[in-house]
């Protein structure tokens, strides 16, 4: 009999799952479509029998000893998603109860950005460290601060939601309601809204004229920014000097010792990296000047999400945190 | 005979130390002037005498059983006071090492917000909380933050400068070296300044226009507003707005269940605490609304930096923290 974790993440297009190994290997993964479930329940009944599914894909006899879920506005204490802009179901749903209704085992839940961390701190570049955060960079930005050791997952369960500092308070709309989010700015669909910006206050050439807003990728700006276009690489700096300078800001909170960029942008390499650590580095205190590393995710690839979806059950396996409910 | 904790606080004026019994009763305290002793070693004797004075007043038989300290820019893990702008002593001082030598008992330093948060979490306000902040407005603003029950020392024990987050980088020159941080706008300084702009600004009557920068106080601001004077009123409200609006880039990091302010400005209760939660909750994302408690301290008294101090060391003699060296 082999003990295996199933690691899981929700986002609002698929949901992929895993099946993961005591090592941390990945022996089973897929993925369903989140959208085409409008019923939360429906939902839920399609993704454990994926699962099943998938167990009985593997050789020998498997038996799962916990599942970690990664979701967005996942709610640690409460097992629940909470009004999760991009997902189908609207309100509060009770994902952990509904799971392990029907796999009989036990359930967690987090926010995505937080499952990233565990997966950093368990397989990734935090190896051995106590204090440092990850940030997520997709259509938002998402992020998961580990301290001492431990997730913060705050009084609510809901800490470390850096895409909802306040850049401007009369600055871009954010999907939250408010104005002037961190993450208007710093993400795939922040950085989308710099090119248009600098298009409409500038009259230089750029190759991103000719593309509408709908069509321009993450991945369009970098390439166009790597062939030398002004606009694009404008965008970088401007995207590098936002996220900067707040991680300066962000420091002053916890003083990890690296803060770990994940996903989309953080793929653009020196583009997003450069501009980032210069401006954090003109905006920090002298006693911090120097001392804390901006580095890119080593867990960028498919498998990441599921590795930390699981690693955040391995570790609560191993040490349990103080869950309220 | 009965064992004792020894609780200091060093401050720019005086350090305060006090004996603490095992149920944080304050047996004994005085002060010695800290400025007095430009040399560091001169006042690590003089501190030492002074306390082993103090024990022999005290009836019974005493030991102590540890030292706690809250300095500004005191290093839990060095055990250092390191570069801490109000102090005669310049560069690095090993504070833990020479008083360990004296008193052969363990000694724990950390800074003087930390020690607040400390004494909050086991004889004040936040007894029964897991996640809170404090805020320390004197000079200066420092805070201690707590997560998971543990304060927050960071990768390299600097953590928790919230005074030093940015509010406009082309703004107030503040003691760091940079321009624009919390504490030149939030603090018994900061206020100060605030009445001197609003001065300049505006042209209406007000009985702080006879009085110079040197002679104006908090406590003065405080009692003209209370007697309705438009400046000092203008002069809270706008400390709070910046105070309020900072605080939800905080919530978003550690989502605490309260925070607490401690010392000087919090002293003006309404005037302060209503305006902070007014744009707080107004700056605040929606899943923080309406959730996070803005709170009085309540170990506003003498003796508040010294149970601090020494409930740094009580609760690492429960429950030994990852101190690194």
């Amino acid at each position: 009999m082999n003990a295996v974790i199933v690691g899981i993440d929700i986002g609002g297009t698929n949901t992929k799952y895993g099946i993961v190994s005591d090592s941390g290997e990945v022996l089973y993964q897929n993925k369903i479509p989140t959208q085409e479930h409008s019923d939360f329940n429906d939902f839920v009944i399609r993704l454990t029998d994926a699962i099943k599914n998938g167990l009985e894909q593997l050789p020998g006899d498997n038996q799962i000893l916990a599942v970690g879920i990664g979701a967005p506005n996942g709610n640690v204490y409460r097992g629940t998603i909470e009004h999760a802009p991009n997902l189908p179901w609207k309100g509060i749903v009770p994902l952990v109860d509904r799971v392990k209704e029907i796999l009989k085992v036990p359930v967690m839940v987090t926010n995505d950005a937080n499952a990233a961390a565990m997966g950093e701190m368990i397989y990734g570049g935090a190896k051995d460290m106590n204090d440092f955060i990850v940030i997520t960079l997709g259509t938002g930005l998402g992020s998961g601060i580990v301290c001492n050791g431990d997730l913060v997952y705050g009084y609510d369960g809901f800490a470390a939601e850096l895409g909802h500092v306040t850049i401007n308070p009369n600055g871009r709309h954010c999907g939250c309601g408010r104005k002037g989010c961190l993450e208007t700015y710093v993400s795939a669909t922040g950085i989308k809204r710099t090119v248009y910006k600098l298009l409409a206050d500038f009259m230089e050439d750029s190759e991103l004229r000719g593309i509408s807003f709908d069509d321009l990728s993450t991945k369009m700006i970098t390439e166009s920014a790597h062939r030398g276009d002004i606009v694009a690489k404008a965008a970088y700096e401007y995207t590098g000097k936002i996220l900067g300078s707040k991680l300066a800001d962000t420091v002053a909170h916890t003083n990890p010792e690296a803060i770990f960029l994940f996903g989309g942008l953080s793929l653009a390499g020196d583009l997003i990296f450069e501009p980032t650590i210069r401006h954090m580095e003109a905006n920090l205190m002298p006693i911090y000047k120097g001392k804390v590393k901006i580095l890119p995710s080593q867990l960028q690839n498919q498998s990441a999400p599921i590795l930390g979806a699981s690693s955040l059950v391995s570790k609560y396996l191993t040490k349990k945190p103080s869950i309220k409910a």
